[in-house]
């Protein structure tokens, strides 16, 4: 049952404040969540608490942040910030002093604190679940609480997690990173948490491997979201306020034949200008099954300085590209870290991805059909609270919310 | 009931082929339909028909013609074209040998056939209601069928309009502009039409007012919704096979404190630089109350050819716009006609609008709140169908489907 001892301690965080309820709140991440994925599972009727829940609550859209990619959607959202001032711009970014590629999966590459963080200072007992063990790192910086991956949640401990014994307390051993379970177990750990007192304040973030691979329509897609709603179900039972979004929506991005539609723009700047550049897909991560590291998003460095003109404009005339930006620019408009970025920042449309050379990127794992985002065209994602707004948040949820205001959102947008 | 003679003849129109069935084939274009609306009254139980239409056939969205305006997007609609091809950039343009502002509501600056014309001529009934009298005249081109708007249905004439007495065939008396009358009153129109077997190909096109004034939840926009989905549910009865989409989504363009966010840009560059330029808002129409001729896609004429780039460099730094072209660019990215253009092609955010003067706007009609169209994030819109797509369209709908294939969808789309 719900702990009686809930702090309701107000607390604040890169400059926004916080006045959590006595009751648990609970931020769910829905990875690769387009909107599309809730439409078509509330029609067909498998997501009944989600449905009262939205038609109780409120059910809108908010922007999230670019690239629309999981690591930078997921520091905002802990963090309350854009990549601009978190400093996460990907999975990946080219260290312009050592010229190395590197991961962004610790959270030393994060600049600022997380409200998880101060939340846990104010007395709240949080409980940070994420699917992926990449994010745990990153997101688990400086807190006192819980927090672990399903991937790897048979190694939590109690000094370095805050818990241990999860797969006895969930009741299920954790399960494979590539299913769908590895999204449910995050939620069922989140009921867990909250039925046994372990936590009153959590962020649960799934992993998006069903959403790369089935459309909304898709059997498979329907069962995982039923269980989903399972689950949410579960969590309104124990009282929880919950806010739902997702760090970015989900496309296919595949010719008429069904095969991936992919921009190798490194080969093809090559080819058209006999340029040697090197392009950064900052989608790439360790799950490869996902998307063949192939998104909608690319960075192009560019040696000579004085290339960078003619390579921003004969790529703006490529078929599938829709924006193309210089790193300042990308900086000011997309809301970037301008030293984690390249000298040109390449998005693609709603049906494209940009790889780099044919040979950096294994197709047999896309076979079936690619589906992927990273672009504007998977920025837009779902915003759902499971109370009716107050008037404040009601007007900023008409204007221009974005998905890291949800912790915000759930913390005080409700009347008490 | 039914007309036993329906055409089942294939026809062409612009490069694409059209082969509907012997059942009523109905194309609603639901004005300024963003998907929360459908979404917010779906979850309020007030849309069972549109609910069960989705079950049974397919919800996605198709992205939209920019800018995301109603004229330009119905004259996709009913040629198969964007912008580039048939020619209607906006409600107005500013003619380049005249100087002057020439508003496009006459079927004169249409550059193709409209596929109603076609459908028409391979046999089928057609029937076109649009609500405002604006795009009747702009579609009906060439038309032999019926073709009236609700705005002007006392007027409609057996030689000119294709059908006369329309208050008495559809039982009520016309209704004004700015109502949700005005809207249900197309609807109205194509049952009746279908009913009485004046009409099996019918393209209903509503209008907007409703979704200007109010958000999703609010009382009046779920009524309304309500009343369109009785009429939807008449259609269905009467066996049409229906496609479903938006000429625009609809978003609020507001500050926090409810006025209007507005970037007066004729006026910011002349501060800013000194120098006088000429800024189009080709939302502008004489239906001022819906939006004060406030949208978030501007075009910007420059005298000197010289003052551009410095124009365009300083207008991308501005807080709310998001994107900036320049003549060529936007004819190319945006899909435009190049000579209805401006030197510069203004897009700004999901919550901003662009103005040209404060005296050129009269804010007073939208002085409880402005919502409105124009820009990206108006781009993406319902795409349904009353039966599921066979494959070929399936793998067409998961790709990046245009609101102007709705016709070719609603035709094609069905395994027969």
């Amino acid at each position: 049952m719900n702990s009686p001892t809930i702090s309701t301690e107000s607390f604040t965080c890169n400059g926004r404040h916080y006045h959590p309820g006595p009751h648990p709140i609970v931020v769910i991440c829905v990875d690769g969540c387009a909107d599309e994925y809730l439409s078509t599972s509330m029609a067909q009727g498998v997501m009944p608490h989600l449905l009262s829940l939205t038609k109780n609550g409120y059910r809108g859209l908010a922007r999230g942040a670019l690239p629309s990619f999981t690591n930078v959607n997921n520091a905002s959202i802990a963090t309350g910030l854009s990549p601009r001032e978190h400093g996460i711009s990907g999975n990946f970014f080219l260290d312009p002093d050592t010229e190395e590629e590197i991961m962004m999966n610790s959270s030393k590459y994060l600049w600022k604190e997380t409200l998880l963080s101060h939340a846990a200072q104010s007395g709240r007992k949080v409980g940070m679940v994420t699917a992926k063990e990449k994010l745990r790192d990153i997101l688990s910086h400086q807190l006192e609480g819980i927090a672990f991956s399903s991937e790897k949640a048979k190694e939590a401990k109690l000094d370095t997690h805050g818990i241990e014994n999860v797969e006895s307390l969930i009741g299920e051993p954790a399960p494979e990173i590539y299913s769908a379970d590895a999204s449910l177990y995050v939620l069922k750990a989140g009921v867990a948490l909250i039925r046994e007192g372990l936590a009153d304040f959590l962020y649960l973030s799934l992993t998006d491997y069903m959403q790369h691979k089935f459309c909304p329509w898709e059997e498979e897609s329907l069962t995982f979201h039923q269980n989903i709603d399972e689950q949410i179900g579960l969590l309104l039972e124990l009282g929880a306020k919950i806010g739902i979004t997702a760090d970015h929506g989900m496309n296919s991005k595949t010719q008429p034949d069904g095969s991936a539609n992919v921009i190798f723009l490194e080969s093809w700047i090559q080819d058209q200008l006999g340029i040697q550049t090197r392009v950064i897909c900052p989608i790439t991560d360790p799950y490869v099954v996902h998307h063949g590291a192939l998104g909608s998003l690319v960075m192009v460095h560019i040696e000579e300085e004085s290339d960078i003109p003619r390579i921003q404009e004969k790529i703006f005339q490529l078929d599938g590209i829709t924006e193309v930006y210089t790193r300042s620019e990308a900086a000011h408009r997309l809301e970037l870290p301008e030293e984690r970025i390249g000298d040109l920042v390449i998005l693609s449309g709603r049906d494209t991805v940009i790889g780099r050379t044919e040979k950096d990127h294994d197709l047999s794992h896309v076979a079936k059909g690619l589906r992927s985002h990273g672009g504007r065209y998977e920025e837009m994602v779902p915003f759902i609270f499971s109370f009716p707004l107050n008037s404040t948040y009601l007007q900023k949820a008409v204007g221009d919310p974005r998905n890291f205001d949800v912790f915000e959102f759930t913390c005080n947008g409700e009347d008490s």
